[in-house]
């Protein structure tokens, strides 16, 4: 039997149909009945992570224990968290859920580590949350590999981005928003980019980029797909 | 506060995943915080539908009403499920559940109905099991509208399909199947054509038919947003 999938989602939904989408592409199946249960409450009322961590807003942590042991709960046998700045919560978060969530942004780091050889500068478009608590930073600097983050404005178009997608704004629109910080990034010789904000690879097309780009959704979709089914842990 | 929406999933997964998608869409918010909580029991291990109305295969019916339950369990006020052939059961299993279920067939009927002035005679594509259940033909009849199913062997062209899309294959593999067999329906002058079962919505492009074509997960998807925010029953 394989493990059944918990997703604490909502934040934001789109980003949550994006790796329920996901999951469902790497599981190899042929049927309906071979793939995998998964159970997901998209629970957007989860106040904003970034705000929190700026300390202009509520602390999330409550509901995201709600949440995640209401997974729990109906069934779920570990969970995965499709938003990156969260996991500045993912501790406390952990030792208040009783099965195992697995960590999108270690994942994340391994699989860049392990994909691109020699890899020692890497570029990062994260939130502000994200960015500030240095979630990213401090597992690839233990690994040797530094991380660049977009400078100065730079930052505030990113958010716009990130929050233009939850808005719905056309995609068109955010464009010419994120591509110059991209370049910026390439300019500063980041050897792969990573989308750190699950927001973005809704809107940044890998292909455009003359660089490696890593979708942490899709690098935690297959390894929730591989947990599952190997019923680790 | 706007009521939770629990879909009963699974069958197939990526219908869920499109279904969970039309939602958000459907749904006028500016921020995650505006978004309505969803809960998703997204569980492909119920025997096939069809098969089992063939006689042919398991009963889904007591896997249909745990996970229903289940779902209400995890805090869901009202249910969906976006799979059509499963409302052969629809009774059973609202007796069998605490809180009221939306009625996908219903639902698409009325819209029919109100969508297309004069509406007589409507195609389905669908599964053998609706088609032969007659699972649209009661309800439509009734308000005087008859319903043309693909004759012969392109009933089995359409299953073809629906199995294909549960299978992952290619989109344009699929085209030559079910391009001859809408055809032929609006041969037989159809006003309008709905795609009865979730899987269809996924493959045919509504753009490349002369009629109006109805898509009931995204019927759904409207009206269950309604209920959600309208704080209706």
């Amino acid at each position: 039997m394989s493990k059944i999938i918990g997703v604490l989602g909502g934040m934001g939904p789109e980003a949550t149909a994006d790796l329920f989408a996901k999951i469902i592409h790497a599981t190899p199946a042929i049927s309906d009945q071979e793939h995998l249960r998964i159970i997901i409450d998209n629970n957007p009322q989860i106040p904003d992570r970034t705000a929190a961590i700026m300390g202009q807003g509520p602390n999330p942590l409550p509901l995201l224990v709600d949440t995640a042991n209401n997974l729990v709960r109906a069934g779920a046998e570990f969970l995965i968290m499709p938003c990156h700045t969260a996991h500045y919560y993912y501790e406390e978060l952990q030792k208040n859920c009783p099965v195992p969530i697995l960590n999108m942004i270690e994942e994340s780091v391994r699989q860049a580590c392990e994909a691109i050889s020699l890899l020692h500068r890497i570029g990062l478009l994260a939130s502000r949350g994200t960015i500030i608590a240095g979630l990213y930073d401090g597992i690839f600097n233990k690994r040797g590999v530094e991380v660049l983050t977009p400078r100065g404005e730079q930052l505030e178009q990113i958010m716009e981005v990130i929050y233009g997608v939850k808005e719905g704004r056309p995609r068109g629109e955010l464009k010419p928003l994120w591509r110059p910080v991209v370049d910026d990034l390439l300019q500063r010789n980041i050897q792969a980019l990573i989308l750190g904000c699950t927001e973005l690879p809704l809107v940044i097309d890998a292909a455009e980029i003359a660089v490696p780009v890593l979708d942490p959704t899709n690098i935690l979709a297959q390894r929730a797909v591989e947990y599952a089914r190997n019923n680790e842990g």
